[in-house]
């Protein structure tokens, strides 16, 4: 009998294994993989490594104004790739180790639940048969399908396929214009793809400030991505390269590439996990969970990560999740994650981060907000990285809390963190305009948004 | 009669200048050189400008590894040096444009006090008298003087004529392993000069975290530069070269350089400013003034930046003054700077970057510390990007609040922003590490810091 059964080794399930250390729980985490789940087999840690090589494609291109002479760089893809490999599996590794030092027992196989307390394990070593205190489900997600375009791995593909691509593709269509769309729009242009997008909503990244979708958007475009917003796709026509075009349109109309991309978002994996065994209560496939506690519907049964219904499916939201169900678990006390200042990161160049707040979701949630923003443009340190595109914006109530920010630019995913702490905890924009940023640095673009929004600019 | 005059258009007599529009106040800015001062034209802007163009240098040397192949990359100085100018150019022309917006009267030539709200100019057009209901002294610093190296621009040299080098020096000495020290000592050893660098204390950057100073050593001789610490430097022999050798060594014993580069600080410009016809108090140069107004012992004379007796020389510190200055000047109120949250950046690769207190100064101030540290090399955008050397540290009272951090490592410098509000907001570390940061981000090493010290690790 364990303290907690844990079923998926992503960062949910890891995340809860390595964290019960901290109580003396004893854990057993199955996983039929490797662990490490979506985000380090196929998802946020080889989608930044290929990033990170297009991004010093970049670089090494623009060396030139810096003083920096060499010849025409190519990109060698398989090395890329094999650098990707390599990373993925030294954390791989790395991880490996640490869930040993913490004495979590790793049962390789599917588990699924049979009843509650219970997971059946059918493993390469056979079945077996788990008993736990608790159960955490955290069996986290798949890229989802679309109609019409059946992945074939070669031609249509999903983000699994494409973050193992064995060559640059020439021409590529993607469909769906989110985080993940995006960022491999992002690479792809910078390594030399031609590029489509097709998006079904009037924006890229539905969700994030319009103005920072737009922004991003203009900086694809200038280095010659095309987006079809407000349309679905369909393929025209199927031959040695495949036609996309809009929906609405004659095929006659439609675009060349030689591979599809289906980014649409992710299904949650629960359909082989035995949830007809305990209470646990569904939602279109997610696992309803108490916000409190991440328990669900059946005591001793709970949920985190991307299974959960109506919360983000971010990795790190899933550790966020874990660390609030072991604390419940270990202390009988809630400690609920605060979704309210979890950020949200997109690892395009530049990148767009985000936390709390939009102008769209405070007016949908009926909050008035004062929108304050600062360019990077007059900022010394993006001058000298001659990266001065993007801007900071500040949302706070009329005279009251910031309650939400998004950055555009170089290190966003970096800088949204001190806006996460204002967000979290209702800072005046005068309380956080107090205090002075060090010069020359991107954040100082934050400090001045902060000072403006406290109606005090400096520059 | 203006309601400030300012005297000195660096970044504190600029940041006044600049914020005064936020009360509607009349000013007069006093600048014998072009506005800038020493941070934009020749500190902070134009040494990070050669910092990044050897960090592209660098990045493009290890380009390779991302499956980026090129050619050997030539490192062409005059090209760096003109992008240089050129990014102090436009900062310069952006502020002038920003100070004429903003309706400050620039005013050219030497000012100099003659009694308390006179400030008499000697400019390119004659002599003119400037009355203002506050006068406010901005004058900076140059780079101090050492006895036996006489700065003859070419051999010996300070930092105002490194950054100016027409060319790449061979063999640099370097006096003086502070920030200024090692700042040259990174770009140096990046674009392939040998340095050799002196230091009278038995760290460099003194005053910085030992740990960090140490990490930051380590690396820098990785690329093959040499510290002598607890060493003064003596000149052995003026020839062709120089030889330098360290105060107590025989000549024989010491190393040729072809130019030697002293950095042992700063000197507060204040000698010829007049200070004898009002009642500011000096000590040993620097000038006096209340750290709750800015004030100096002659009501209605303010001083800020560089010359301001016991408060950090840093541009961002001098904003800060500034503003603390232009908030009393027009509401009688105090608003003091707290100097314990001002973030220090060291731009060397890998950076550093500490604010609030450091193990040494708790144990001065006699308070009880505890000590945690995170590394970078667990952490997956540090792996994705290739710079895994160095750690975060967090520094709190035993169940107290957060006092003090340093962070050694990419991005340090942008990183230390989330801890300044810790540290000036006397965060508990529970409550910081009940936020979670994004995944995959090089700033999940303070958050791993964070929960460390709340005695909750996740990995």
């Amino acid at each position: 009998m364990y303290d907690v059964v844990i079923i998926g080794g992503g960062p949910g399930g890891y995340g809860a294994a390595l964290y019960a250390a901290n109580f003396d729980l004893s854990v057993a985490l199955v996983e039929r993989d490797t662990v490490g789940g979506t985000c380090l087999l196929r998802g946020c840690i080889p989608a930044k490594s290929w990033l990170q090589a297009a991004e010093v494609y970049s670089t090494v291109r623009s060396a030139g104004e810096f003083g920096v002479v060499t010849s025409d760089p190519s990109f060698v893809w398989p090395t890329a790739l094999a650098r990707k490999d390599r990373i993925v599996k030294g954390l791989v590794r790395g991880l490996s180790g640490l869930l040993k030092q913490r004495k979590v027992e790793v049962v390789r196989g599917h588990g699924r639940l049979s009843g509650p307390g219970r997971v059946e394990v059918e493993g390469p070593d056979g079945a077996r048969l788990l008993k736990g205190r608790n159960v955490l489900l955290a069996t986290g997600s798949a890229p989802a399908g679309l109609p019409g375009f059946p992945y074939d791995g070669e031609r249509i593909v999903s983000s699994d396929h494409a973050l193992d691509w064995p060559e640059r593709p020439e021409r590529v269509g993607i469909i769906g214009g989110g985080i993940v769309g995006c960022e491999f729009a992002s690479l792809l242009a910078d390594v030399g793809s031609e590029v489509v997008v097709f998006e079904m909503m009037d924006q890229i990244l539905p969700g994030f400030e319009p103005g920072a979708a737009r922004d991003l958007q203009k900086q694809l475009e200038r280095r010659g991505v095309s987006f079809l917003l407000g349309a679905g796709a369909k393929i025209g026509r199927w031959g040695r390269r495949i036609t996309l075009a809009a929906s609405g349109e004659s095929a006659a109309g439609g675009v060349e590439v030689d591979t599809v991309l289906v980014a649409v978002g992710r299904s949650p994996a629960t359909s082989d996990l035995g949830l007809d065994t305990v209470r646990v209560e569904t939602d279109r496939g997610f696992v309803s969970a108490d916000p409190a506690t991440m328990q669900t519907a059946e005591p001793g049964v709970f949920a985190v990560g991307d299974i959960v219904a109506g919360t983000p499916g971010l990795a790190h939201a899933a550790f966020a999740e874990a660390i609030a169900a072991m604390t419940f678990i270990a202390s009988g006390r809630p400690a609920p994650v605060d979704y309210r200042a979890v950020p949200s990161v997109v690892y395009t160049h530049p990148e767009v981060a985000s936390v709390g707040l939009t102008e769209a979701r405070a007016a949908a949630a009926g909050l008035e907000v004062e929108i304050h923003d600062h360019s990077f443009m007059g900022v010394g340190r993006a001058r000298i990285i001659g990266r001065t595109q993007g801007f900071v914006r500040i949302l706070n109530e009329p005279g009251g809390p910031i309650v939400g920010a998004t950055v555009v630019g170089p290190q966003a995913g970096e800088m949204i963190h001190e806006l996460m702490y204002m967000v979290g905890w209702e800072a005046l924009p005068e309380e956080a305009a107090a205090f002075v940023h060090a010069h020359p640095t991107l954040s100082e673009a934050v400090g001045e948004g902060l000072m403006t929004a406290a109606r005090r600019p400096l520059h």
